[in-house]
């Protein structure tokens, strides 16, 4: 009989209790895991099991009996000093907390790895899809040489509003929040924010090292208009909010989150509504991607009930994961080179004169043409777009 | 130090051979990994490490110091006497071979649970996309509802030949050959075979109890023609092969492998080319699909050698994968109810009192139209058409 607790009885964390209250687990680990205590602020007087409920996380981090935590708090604290004094207290947790892993991620691991417990985090990224367990799985005989994510569920839900029912991007997002996929204050989402703290954890993952989200340009998808969906469909190509990552030849890593354009024969660009997937590019292994429901109650639960069962299994790592901060060396972002389509209200000549001989399409906006550029340095693209004022947009390209 | 072994030398166990060769893997393991002989009948007098290379099986099941070994050598004799060798002399082993996994390995499985050793086979299905190892970790907290995969490389490639290139069955299944892609007698791909043993091994793993592929009704793509093809366009679908396992409410498996129409919308239809890709629904996670390359040197070694330095990291399992044999219950195949694509030369009276108001698609062949059926049980579905005699191929939609 292994004993566990929750903290936080939110969407997560009550799906956790959910699966662990009504399924039968016997069989698959050989042991009944048993929900000894959850930790919320709010009162649950109606709940079958109200016992259980408390406000007082010294009932949890002094029970002995209690072996495993999974942290569906979410947010920096009190999540961070929490998992701070289980771990020196040598259990084993589990988050959902992708905030709390970009931040605090390195001294945590070291923590656990000092305690000889587990700290996980599968369900931090991807919700419920199994991305970093089978991302370790690669490593093993990889090297990780891209990564390239739709990580964020409610902008690509509003990008799918804009291209399949020709939205506008407001009328999209408040069709997301209708929904409950988006805040009522959304900007996490739309801005990027959320995306940057995912890909920050995948590049931890595949360096080996600690990815500050902080060294991450990030953009949103706020500028995206129905004219540029238009355009990318003209170009046989949609427009996805990538987080991505590459490990340069050099040893440097290069990250971002953008908006992309994406060719429709790469499998990213039919990834839809609220769905994610990544992408992950090993030397010998190819583009190998994962793909399914990247949030919600029971996607998200099932994959923090994953860790938990792991750890009630194995209890300690005999190779624990270490990420060591300010050991990766990044690219200045300055000299990645891109293709860019462009949008602009210049003339012919002067477009030739700065971008040469491309192809221009129009018929998308009065006195407007777009193009896609040949690949340049972004600091290039910059340089000679300013001439131009046009509105830039990122091509993902199938050997980026 | 641990030092290993490789069972044949071909395609894969050279990539198997490379990769240790040739990568540092202290750091990802914390122990270096070499590789101490290479069983293959052939000479290899050119090899730069030739003096590893033996004939003789003693030679490493008699090597206390090797302790991890890869069976790379495909066929069920002597790839079964040899495993079996090996795990009763206290060696884990890992293996590339589904033949082998889905006839013997029930009785593998119980040697290395006796034993207190691992058998691992995570490039037994999906070549290099890790497959196994996602759908055991989704396995804990889930019941796996649906598994449907395009698992065959080969088979897909024809197909998109024929999609994408207009290609008659014939020419693409030549051009595959040319490329290497299909054997010069390519019967266990394009009659369904070679899926029919990898949804055999995804239905162990889903049920946790062996599953007989000789229990599972397999029709291949030789009967497909390019006026299917014609179609499924015209029906906004593709034509794909499918390995595909369902886990009914009265605890029966369904199993079966057969070409399929698959919506656009459905993302197992944009699979293209090569690749493989399986799609796992859990009854908490939704839908999740692993995608990748299926085949193909480097990307099997690569799951081949992660098998290895799983093994070599922890040689032992504390809770042993075993398939009971003859535990699971069949659903009988006529029961099972799908919607039909049909194609018939019968005229529209007959078709109206068989099958009811569905829409009629010409345009594709002279005399003849196509339509979709209702759902139906197979039983109900053949009886029917035996009255027109159409060709018929599976639809698969999304909640089936």
């Amino acid at each position: 009989m292994a004993k566990i607790a929750i903290l936080g009885f939110g969407t997560v964390g009550s799906g956790v209790f959910d699966i662990f209250d009504q399924s039968d687990f016997q069989r698959k680990t050989g042991e009944v895991i048993e929900v000894k205590r959850v930790l919320d602020i709010r009162d649950f007087p109606d709940h079958p099991k109200k016992e259980i409920f408390t406000k007082d996380f010294n009932d949890i981090v002094n029970d002995d009996e209690i072996s495993v935590v999974a942290e569906t708090m979410g947010g920096l604290h009190p999540a961070y000093e929490f998992t701070k004094a289980l771990l020196e207290a040598g259990k084993c947790v589990t988050t959902s907390n992708k905030e709390l892993v970009a931040t605090y991620g390195p001294e945590l691991l070291r923590i656990a790895a000092e305690k000889n417990v587990r700290y996980l985090f599968e369900a931090s990224v991807g919700g419920g899809i199994p991305v970093i367990r089978p991302l370790s799985a690669c490593l093993q005989a990889n090297k990780i040489e891209k990564i390239a994510g739709i990580l964020n569920g409610t902008t690509n839900f509003i990008l799918t509003q804009m291209i399949e029912e020709g939205s506008e991007f407001e009328d999209a997002l408040s069709e997301a929040q209708r929904r409950g996929y988006a805040e009522r204050n959304p900007a996490a989402d739309i801005e990027g924010h959320d995306a940057c703290r995912k890909i920050a954890i995948l590049s931890s993952m595949a360096t080996g090292d600690f990815v500050d989200y902080n060294d991450i340009p990030t953009e949103g998808i706020c500028d995206i208009t129905l004219n540029d969906v238009k355009y990318a469909e003209k170009l046989g190509s949609a427009i996805k909010l990538i987080g991505y990552a590459e490990q340069t030849d050099s040893g440097e890593l290069y990250a971002c989150v953008a908006p992309m354009m994406i060719k429709k024969s790469i499998p990213l660009s039919g990834v839809r509504d609220v769905f994610n997937a990544v992408m992950v590019t090993g030397n010998y292994l190819g583009d190998a991607m994962f793909y399914g429901r990247g949030a919600g109650k029971e996607a998200t639960a099932s994959a923090v009930s994953a860790d938990v069962i792991d750890m009630v299994k194995t209890k300690t790592s005999a190779h624990p994961l270490i990420w060591e901060e300010g050991k990766v060396k990044m690219l200045n972002p300055a000299e990645k080179e891109w293709s860019y389509f462009v949008r602009t209200t210049a003339d012919k000549t002067k477009i030739a004169e700065l971008f040469g001989n491309v192809e221009l399409i129009s018929g998308v906006a009065e006195g407007e043409v777009g193009f896609v550029s040949e690949k340049m340095s972004e600091k290039e693209f910059a340089e000679r777009n300013a001439q131009l004022g046009g509105a830039a947009i990122k091509v993902l390209q199938a050997n980026d």
